[in-house]
């Protein structure tokens, strides 16, 4: 299947690589010469060789420099040097910088759950599972947890080893039977690739489909600017559609189909559609019957359907709004779709879970070809595996403990308390928002963010552009200055031009919560009163 | 410093982005038209539009179709069908396959450093660490592993925390102190980014310096394949330079030189040289005046020095042939060379330690432009972070127990007992290649691998191309049905035009390794016997 690397690298076709691929003689200077002549060059050249680096933003790819990438941008750079400063500095008028940017409730606190952490724990050190220390180990570890470390370790081997470029193949079929029950439809491990984190699978799936600058895709706006990131790395044809906010960030086909027809009256290749369910940053949660309709739109239009389902158990109205997978919807709609190309994004980083530090996830391929499968299996081999620990937490993400396990008690309650607390904070969180003066905020169906909008002052506007910042950024900024409140401007993720956004995660620990709200109502009143028409 | 990333995303960008970039008219086919009129179609258009996938080899990026990458090629695809039969079908002639494709130690039974599993299974569970657990704990584990857990904990918050993009500052921390320790001269925590391996900073690295499709990169023949599939990935230019077999797979800068001017002539603008020291898969060990001269060469070409040493402590003739780092001996040529930009990479699946599966590592920048590093920030952002179990085997790794630690004594022992046993088996199995007919091998003086080469006879080169292969894969194919030992052919590396190779770990197990040999001389009596001229 994989021919021999080095073709290009013998003689006849090096040769040809160069003498095919390059037309122009080089003019790259030799410092040494440059040396010796630098005064003459300088005389008889009006436009001299670049002294100094080799490597420098002029020189470095071009679509690197270009790509963006604001959830960990000038806010988050400003607010780790504030969290520096606060180390010495109680001048501050905060005690701590609290990172809103971001989805990382482990980071703020969040605690890990302990079956998975003591499972995780014995794989890392397979002598305690010795038979001699069997009576110490049972006064640390209950003992379905030492029978789930044996089982994963009798599967994996050493967790030092490199396993197999898709994953653990045991795991697979652990993840493979999770999809099956969850949905009511076969799913197979050879289908499944688990990868580090879902970030990892975005970006092999958005490359493969790629095949040149007009390969299409559309995107939601507002968007997790992974997705523009990828697209603008790969230099691929962003086509944005706009989600509805006063439909509660509601996605309508008819905009889908308008942005289609646009873009490929423009010459796209239109390829794929990225619907990320539930929404980031938004938090919308999709009706099946929504679904029905994207997925006969995607067959019809051919565009394979890439399904973003990391925040599926992070549901928090499931009577109105269930989550229902793009897996099971297409496969409930029978013969017709039956050929639908789908490619499914899950991850160990959200969830009640939160296990964002090991870099862990899976991604579901449904009706793709089967030499395309060859194809991102060869990808995955040259990163040679993802990371054997967050594999472990694919496994106890979809097969936790189950009614009888010694152990499931503790997970129910663990799993329940992170539940109920999310949705009393984002409750909370969003009812803060809503009670300020120019915002509006919808409520949170699922995911982990509040996305509010912003009416300025136009004093506030004016402030920002002589600062040479978006309105909606320059906000922020005070804000973190103010409070120590990090959040990130709605430009980072796209918004209808006009209007402004900020997304907060609703994830600082609830016993802070009462003074986080405080503190930034009394920011907002302050910002206001200071730019007031 | 990072600008808001939708611009493109909104209306106005948008448009101008596909009016801009896409000319052509497009005539994607839609589904549901095509099912209605597909007979007329047919009738009417002699090349009809594509019908099925969407996404096909033909229609994917081309640039990953052409890729290739041998490490986890045929051959050991063909060792894991040989691996799952042999759980059923006991007929195959061996019992089990060797893979010996790979310098994945803790695969074939090494067993991982005690204390770094000890600490790694702390952090993961840090109940544990309560007072209330201690006395228990301490039957378990030693006061310095436990100790380290907790000053690691303290540093990380916790591990399933997303950390700062380029790693944790506390461990990038050691990594400086273990550079400066190493060589003598002061290094930067903050030009230091923690990696998932050492080919994820690799390919960053690539990535940044390709400017365009002329930027051009001398690779070493034979080479680790990472690099030409990193480099056909991002459609640069490769330019290789040959390994001198006959003195040991040494590197004479002449040949570096002549290749870079064929290289200009034919338009290629030079921006790296990439050396692998100690060598994959040919096992030299650069001399230090041979370093210094690579330098020297690098400095007036204006190159940037990508130096892959992951192997470094992989060293089997430490008296003649010690590691310098090319950190080391840059620092030690002055001023004159004091501008010169090096990349270094190290990766803690090597080494002694073997820690393949947690995909860790690290990447130093010497010299880089301030700008360029907070590029390189940026994409690292992207991907959120290294994996954390990974970071704290970077900080084990670059900081073990010292003289007067608990675990210093078996830590010691472990590393010792390792390193000599890799010693002896080089040298054995060397000796075994060194035996056969129309073989020969040169010794390593480091890494994990040997690369013998073969002289076949005719008949067995006819009797590949009758099977569509390469030579050297046939025979490396033929080895692994007759023996299970899987090695990877020369041609998956590069090679001189016209000889044949083959890379094989000297990795086995000790106790086995007397019949790994004899199988191995078994079948090649029997391949030359059956293809005699």
């Amino acid at each position: 299947m994989f021919r021999n690397v080095l073709r290009t690298a013998n003689v006849q076709n090096r040769q040809s690589r160069l003498y095919l691929s390059l037309r122009h003689a080089s003019n790259a200077p030799k410092r040494s010469k440059k040396k010796e002549t630098e005064s003459i060059e300088w005389l008889t050249n009006p436009s001299p060789p670049p002294i100094g680096k080799v490597l420098t933003t002029e020189t470095m790819h071009p679509l690197v420099r270009q790509m963006e990438y604001a959830v960990r941008g000038a806010l988050p750079i400003r607010a780790e040097a504030l969290s520096k400063q606060l180390a010495t500095d109680k001048s501050l008028g905060f005690e701590r910088v609290v990172f809103c940017n971001i989805g990382n409730p482990q980071q703020l606190n969040q605690k890990p759950i302990t079956f998975f952490r003591q499972v995780a724990s014995l794989c890392e050190n397979p002598e305690l599972l010795q038979a001699s220390n069997r009576d110490t180990l049972l006064k640390l570890y209950p003992a379905d947890a030492i029978a789930r470390a044996e089982l994963l370790l009798k599967n994996i081997g050493s967790v030092g080893a490199y396993s197999h470029s898709k994953g653990i193949h045991h795991i697979r079929e652990n993840v493979a039977k999770f999809i099956e029950k969850r949905d009511g439809y076969a799913a197979d491990p050879e289908n499944i690739f688990l990868t580090q984190g879902a970030s990892a699978g975005v970006h092999t799936v958005i490359q493969i489909l790629t095949q040149n600058n007009k390969s299409g895709f559309l995107i939601p706006i507002p968007q997790y600017p992974l997705y523009s990131a990828t697209l603008a790395l790969v230099d691929a044809t962003q086509v944005p559609y706009y989600l509805n906010e006063s439909k509660n960030w509601g996605l309508d086909v008819q905009d889908l189909k308008k942005a289609v027809d646009e873009a490929r009256d423009n010459g796209a290749d239109m390829r794929a559609l990225v619907i990320i369910n539930p929404g980031n940053p938004t938090g919308q949660c999709l009706s099946e019957e929504n679904m029905r309709e994207i997925i006969e739109f995607c067959h019809s239009e051919r565009l394979v359907l890439l399904a973003d389902e990391v925040y599926q158990t992070n549901i928090y109205k499931p009577n109105s709004r269930p989550f229902h997978s793009f897996k099971q919807v297409l496969s409930s709609m029978g013969e017709k779709y039956a050929d639908q190309e789908l490619f499914s994004f899950h991850s160990i980083s959200k969830g009640m879970i939160g296990e964002c530090g090991r870099r862990g996830g899976y991604l579901e391929c449904v009706n793709i070809d089967e030499k395309v499968m060859d194809q991102l299996y060869k990808i995955a081999s040259v990163s040679l595996c993802p990371n054997v620990q967050g594999q472990i937490l694919v496994d106890l993400m979809t097969n936790p403990p189950v009614e009888g396990d010694a152990s499931y008690p503790q997970y129910k309650s663990e799993i329940d308390t992170i539940y109920q607390s999310l949705i009393r904070r984002s409750t909370k969180l969003a009812g803060c928002f809503n009670s300020l003066e120019g915002m509006t905020c919808n409520d949170a169906e699922g995911a982990m963010y509040l996305f509010p909008q912003l009416t300025l002052p136009q004093k506030a506007i004016d402030a920002a552009q002589e600062k040479g910042m978006a309105p909606d950024t320059y906000y922020c900024m005070s804000m973190l200055e103010a409070t120590g409140v990090c959040v990130i401007p709605g430009s980072g993720f796209g918004q209808q031009p006009g209007t402004f956004h900020f997304r907060s995660t609703f994830l600082p620990e609830e016993h802070l919560f009462d003074t986080f709200c405080k503190d930034l109502e009394k920011f907002h009143g302050d910002f206001m009163a200071k730019y007031k028409d």
